[in-house]
C-alpha cells in the first residue's frame, strides 16, 4: 500500500495561454485530479462520498510555481495526505516532468454536507483513511520556501 | 423593447491559448453569457427558471469562426431567439469587435427538469416569451455559409 | 494501422456544472484531445507541426449532445479524419461511455501559419496523411440528424 | 487617484460545478481580471507591457475561501498592490458579494521576458507605479488567518 498517488497528465492545448505555457489556474485542477486518484488508490471514491453527502470543500489553496509546462508534455502530480481529522483534510502535491519540479501545492478541505454546512467525516471512514496512513507524521509540515 | 441582447465582454488572459488568440472552446461560454443577458432583458432570470425546475439543456451547438480575438480586447455578443416552442428553443449569436465579425453561433436547447428528462415550458412562460418576440419570423433561419 | 483514434478521458470535477453534468463547452476540448491522439497514432505530433509553422485553425465547430456525462465517469472519444486537402481538414468525433453515445462532433480546420494567415499543408505531409487513410471515402459525410 | 481597483463580475454558468457553486479554480482567474483592471486604472495596460516584452509570471498563488458564490450572482474583486520592486510584484485581493466576504487571495509575480527568463521592470515603469502608490506601506503584510 502506497501513501501517495501519482497521476499522469498530458497537457491539453486548451490549458495553455498566450505566453505559450500552461495557465496558472490550471494547476488547482490538476491537483484535484491527484486528489481523486489518491482516494481511488485508497480504495475510496470521492463520487461515492458525494452521493453519501460527504463533501470536501476547499478552504485554502496554495501553489508555488517553479518552471512552466507546455502543450503535449507529460506531467505528473504526486499527491500525499498531510493531515486528516474529523473536520479537515490537508493534501500536498508535487507537480513535475521527468525529474524537473514544476510546482508544489497544498489544499485544505473542510468536510461539509451538500448544503455547504460543516459536518464531520463518518467515524469508520476516518478510521479507514487513518489506518492506511501510518506514516503521516513523517511528511513535511509546510511547502519548501 | 428590443428583440436582441448585446453582451460586452473583455477577453480574459486565461481565455487565450498558445496561438496567442482566444481558444475556440471559449465561444460557447460567451454565447451562454449572451443567452443569460437575453433572458434578463426580457425580464426573465434563468437562475429563477432553474429554481423552478425549468432547465434548458444544450442539444446542439454550432460555431463558425471568422477572425481571432485577443487578450484585453472588448468583444460583443449579439443574441437573438430564433425559435421557441413548448419543448425547444433556438438561439443565434453574432460575436464581433468594433464592426469586425469574429464568429457566428447557434444553439438548440430542449426543455428539461432537474432530472434531465424532457418536460414542457410552462404555458405562461411560453406565452410571455412569445409576446415579446413578434418579429421572430423575420430572423434568418440558418447561419450564413 | 487504424484509421481512427480512441481517447480515454476520466471526467474532471472542474468540468461539471451546477446541473451536475459536464458543461457543454468541455466537449470541444475533449474533441481536441481526440485530434491530438489521432495525429499521434499516425506517427505525427501536432506540437511538432506547430514548431514548423503549420497550424490548424478551427473554422467550424459542431456538437450534437445525446446524453450527459458526470464526474469520475470514464468516457471515450473516437476520432476520424473525414477529409483532408492542402488547405483544410475535417474531423468527426463520437463521444461515448460503455456503449452509450453521449455526443457527436465535427470540426473543420484551415491550415495557417503562426501569423494566422492561410497557407498550405506541406506536400509531403499531405501525401503522408493521405497514404495512411485509404478508406476515407467510406466515412459518412455528415452528422446523423 | 485610488490605490485599489474594484472589478465587478457576474458569475458564469460555466464557472459553477456539480456542488452548485463556483469551482475553486475560477478564483485565480477572477484575481487576474482584478490585476488587469488595477493596471488599467493606473493608466497602464498589461497587453502593452507584454508587447514590450515585460511579463509578470505567477510565482506564488494563495486563496482562502470563506463562502461560496453561485451562478448569476454579482461579485466584486478588490485588488491592491502590496509590494513592488524591480524583480517582483505582490498583489492582494478581496472577493466579496454585497458585504459578504467570499475569499481573499494573494499572488506574487516575477518580472520575465517572453522567453520566461527573469528580467527587471524598466526603471521608468517602476518609478511610475511607485509614484502612484504612496500608501503601500500601510497595507497589511499577510492574509488574515
Amino acid at each position: 500500500m502506497t501513501f501517495e498517488a501519482t497521476t499522469s497528465i498530458r497537457v491539453r492545448y486548451a490549458e495553455t495561454d498566450a505566453m505559450g505555457i500552461v495557465h496558472h489556474a490550471v494547476y488547482p485542477i490538476w491537483m484535484e485530479l491527484g486528489r481523486s486518484d489518491f482516494l481511488r488508490e485508497l480504495g475510496q471514491s470521492y463520487a461515492e462520498w458525494e452521493r453519501q453527502g460527504v463533501l470536501m470543500s476547499v478552504a485554502d489553496l496554495q501553489v508555488k510555481f517553479r518552471a512552466p509546462a507546455r502543450y503535449d508534455e507529460q506531467v505528473q502530480v504526486r499527491t500525499q495526505l498531510l493531515e486528516v481529522n474529523r473536520r479537515k483534510l490537508t493534501f500536498v502535491y508535487t507537480i513535475y516532468r521527468e525529474g524537473t519540479r514544476l510546482a508544489e501545492g497544498r489544499t485544505v478541505h473542510v468536510v461539509t454536507g451538500p448544503d455547504g454546512r460543516a459536518r464531520t467525516l463518518p467515524e469508520d471512514l476516518l478510521r479507514f483513511v487513518r489506518s492506511r496512513l501510518p506514516a503521516l507524521a513523517e511528511l513535511p509540515g509546510a511547502l519548501p520556501g
